[in-house]
């Protein structure tokens, strides 16, 4: 087991034991490679402890499936067949998400970024999964359809032992200030410099 | 599908696709978290197009297993039980590799590093895996147990589409120069630094 040392001990009246369990807000952000895959990777170690996994993806094309979610979704069916690991939700904004059921079919990315968050708030009160990814969270942030003040507050304040994940560039810096942990991805070399277009496997 | 636009067009007589479907070598290193979780996130999506995933661990003990071994492992079974995704092979240092028969009890890890890199090698001719990920094998590259330079040489003559990640910190200059990709990992702030230890689901 890792057994890091601490370079502080906090006067703040917990237990090491407490200190460890509390739960985790971290943030990858930078313009390197590797914040949602490594996000994804947390999911496989949440999964494997059992953990209710939930995914929640900002991006604005629902079309575009990578290959965590056929893998990680594969992971949750499993785990119902076998009762290894966890459940798994992966929902992905789009034009909507798939919980609402009645979708306009108008492409409003601003009103659907507001009803994801909106729907995220209802699970942390209700304490619906151990780990939550909100992956590319940062830009509807930064675009202000959702206000920082509201996701910090929320975040604060959520109960119990949920982990939260957020993955994005431009990450507010009130974002930052509430993290627990923040991990910038920064790009040294990338293959796209020398000419290089994406390719399957590595970059979805 | 992601369709960055170049920087530059390289004129080495390739097309966009034989240029797309080069081999990538990545490095992910520096201090922050996520070099290895990333790779690992990696071999999901490579598992999921079928790659023959290889793992080698360069650490220290055997006796730790992370969460994300359990989780490819069981995909590995699952490729062989149904022919979904790829097959996975996981290999540990520790005070010896698995594949080697007679261990002599001692624990040489300078020794074990070198056996370990001379197989990787035996399968890079061979072509074995479709990824392999050579995880924290920057350190036997900076403590002198393997050279550099015989890394550099197999990795830029390795034959076919084999693709290769290297985590870890203090990544050889020469290394990074023939690296595809780098990403470095930067710590902005972590949880230790509060006082916290590492906790499970997380950390490991």
């Amino acid at each position: 087991m890792p057994q890091g040392q601490p370079s502080v001990v906090p006067d703040d009246g917990l237990t090491t034991r407490q200190r460890r369990n509390l739960p985790l807000l971290a943030v990858h952000t930078g313009d390197g490679k590797g914040k949602s895959t490594a996000a994804f990777g947390l999911a496989l170690r949440g999964w494997n402890q059992g953990w209710r996994i939930g995914v929640f993806q900002f991006v604005k094309s629902a079309k575009w499936r990578i290959g965590e979610q056929t893998v990680l979704e594969r992971l949750g069916r499993l785990h119902e067949e076998t009762g290894e690991g966890g459940p798994v939700e992966w929902h992905k904004m789009g034009s909507g998400w798939s919980w609402i059921r009645h979708r306009d079919g108008a492409e409003d990315h601003a009103a659907a970024a507001a009803q994801g968050w909106e729907e995220i708030k209802r699970r942390l009160t209700e304490q619906t999964h151990d780990l939550l990814i909100l992956d590319e969270f940062t830009y509807p942030i930064a675009w202000g359809w959702v206000d920082v003040e509201d996701v910090v507050a929320a975040l604060e304040s959520r109960p119990g032992r949920q982990h939260v994940v957020i993955t994005g560039r431009r990450a507010d810096p009130r974002l930052l200030e509430a993290a627990d942990l923040v991990t910038e991805m920064t790009k040294v070399k990338h293959p796209m410099d020398a000419g290089r277009k994406g390719q399957r496997g590595i970059e979805w």
